[in-house]
């Protein structure tokens, strides 16, 4: 009834791309584009990877796309604004539905995720090329499989506390910084249907999605956001099951 | 530091109060309108306690009264896309800057309620006049202190899963249908410095609200989404806490 | 690094076997006993399944095929006490190491379970020959792919609250009985490395463990249950990463 | 039918009591023993508090201190093994019928705490004089009320992740440590109707109990697990409360 657990997801890989347009030193990092650098090893496994990006009518992200989506990435920084509502409100309709979401680093003030959350999403930051620790709290977690207990990072943007977001239904990372920080940097969240990864690190100066441990995090989180089945729930008025009166 | 705790809290009852009016079969019922029903017993208690109605100004939700507010109870039904977004704004705000908010019955469709969800809190109903049984699953939990192992109700409306709220945080209370289904009655979420209580029971032509059990499990949790303190997160770029490089 | 998904996992279902030898109806319902109506579908979905019951030696669960197993289903009622307190503490030390556990029905009372709880298990129980309806509130959890929004059991032992648990990490079913009771059905936990879910019905003179529906929701957790891949803590004492002082 | 809510509670501070006496280094910090450098604060708070240790007959924790216990506070090491199991017993029962238990640092390894959490409790330690910074990610909780953002320590023991504990109910205080480890520094748990509240700081050779905001903490967390109302939940056989059949 429900589909092979391994079977190939539909991954779509949602972009603000603009930073890569307008900074060299971004654009040498990250040449083809941060979607590019993401989609490549979750193609690599098998995937069916598409992108998309905030500059592409609908900014790539059209009812047929979305349908035809179990799992959606999102990077995007600094135009969160341009997003259009519309397009917020059916990625919206489709996280309840089922469909996966995987938000990455500056993405937490994304109006999809800030919508989601129904919180602020607000948090510290600093840029300081400063070392990142990612500690593993829930080893036997689908997120977590085949990591080391830690992931090192030997310069990152700093995310700290208090990040204003719902507790999270599931914590599997948590990030110290050399500055003297520390961050929920791996959430899982179930809203309606769907299931929700926040994951911090990627900052666009750093190289960071190109570091075999974050891939394996993001390929893990896409395959555990992925819907197992079909749903379909019944609401609404409902007749009674058993006599009354 | 924190304020004493049994001192008396500054709590407003809103309410849409239209079905009273429009109804003699609820205005009989609540000839005062629910929110004076709601107000009574939390007066009785010592709180300081002011009512709001939808056709006030601003709703009666003005800025210096929710100030001056630290749990809000929030009955609406039929006239939820009457409420003005701009209020409901101001609300969001505050509960996130610590604020209880009570969500009563039908207010799981309120603009607030799904705002701060991010879900559709949709979910199945039927008026039928049958019981209701309440059972308390999280005896030690304030918000069931001093309660019976159940709540029986002789009539109510149905409320039934699948109700589309986040995971609650807390899950005091569940609901038993004569006919057939369960709910997940009593629920608490965390929200930024905000603490949220949903209580299923109260349809408008039903004496819900006049039941001790029930006015019992509504002053437990006005204490228990009472702010403990004030709150002042610090947000935004900061300066690091220790030599970097 | 981690496994394929849809893998055959090693399965280890433990029964009690003592009711189904010593009573006429059980072993009417449930000729072979309840390992094999158990065993028989997870065979017919392709896992590696073996059985074990309490007279075996060392209870059917020695060391080796501990190691050699990813989930291990557990079902006892009467004669828990008699299972043996090494037996458990291994058992225990293999969950803990990320061996998937599912405990069903009167399993609330068998010593591993209440050893992972902390908590006593108690809960309300009637064989009254009553209807029991369980209500999916998660239904994008991988524990509810495929099912519908309700399973219907025209005869089962009634379970109630308060149920004595840790509030469990994943809420996925609620039982409605007939005779007014409710009851938290299908619940997740994490301890350790390992995941365990308790699925409620199951009492031995019904045919429950012949329901489609029901054996869909045990190989769902038995999928969900499995280790992703293996997990090597390291604990105690740790030389520093950064330069103290 | 609660009682009042500031009403003065029942604290009973329980401390192994060795180090102190062993060693001239932990005499000198805590030269009344830990359990009064504990006990000063709640009694300056109008607690009624009593001590009791490892060396006392029944280890000061008799039938009749325990019933007369709101909440107990444990700080043990060295000597977890020779707490005999029959006050063990006693406690775990007390903690289900409503005490709360406050854990105190190294008491992650006592026999009480992992009966209630039914895991290893196992983790990561450095003794290095380094700094421990724990920052609040809950600043709406009771037990983060009047704390400012974050408490620095200067010199402090390391704990680090992964902790092997139950994902906890609710998460109060990170900690971040010089060397590079972050923990879960202020974890709730529900079990039974008692509520346990974990709090790393406290290693013997520093004055971590003599810090004013972590004599804030811990008055927080006494007032936070106190039992709300006498609890009396019914189990066993029941009569059904609607016909059957």
């Amino acid at each position: 009834m429900s589909r092979p657990l391994n079977h190939a997801l539909r991954v779509t890989v949602w972009n603000e791309f603009r930073h890569e347009r307008a900074s060299a030193q971004v654009g040498a990092v990250y040449p083809d584009g941060i979607h590019e650098a993401l989609a490549a090893p979750l193609r690599a496994a098998g995937h069916a990877v598409r992108t998309a990006t905030l500059d592409e009518p609908e900014h790539g992200l059209g009812a047929g796309v979305l349908e035809a989506t179990d799992v959606l990435l999102w990077w995007g920084h600094r135009a969160h604004a341009e997003v259009e509502d519309d397009v917020v409100a059916r990625v919206h309709a489709r996280v309840l539905a089922g469909m996966g979401l995987i938000a990455l680093h500056s993405a937490h003030f994304s109006k999809i995720f800030k919508r989601l959350m129904g919180t602020s999403c607000a948090l510290k930051w600093r840029v300081a090329d400063e070392r990142e620790r990612l500690w593993v709290v829930a080893p036997g977690h689908p997120i977590a499989a085949g990591l080391p207990e830690r992931i090192d990072l030997a310069r990152e943007e700093m995310y700290g506390e208090h990040f204003d977001i719902p507790p999270p239904d599931e914590l599997v990372l948590l990030s110290w910084f050399q500055g003297g920080e520390v961050f929920r940097s791996g959430c899982c969240f179930h809203r309606g249907a769907g299931r929700i990864f926040y994951f911090r690190p990627g900052h666009e100066t750093y190289p960071t999605y190109h570091e075999p441990a974050i891939q394996q995090v993001i390929a893990n989180a896409v395959r555990w956001a992925a819907p197992a089945a079909p749903i379909t729930p019944r609401r609404g008025h409902s007749e009674p099951l058993e006599p009354i009166g």
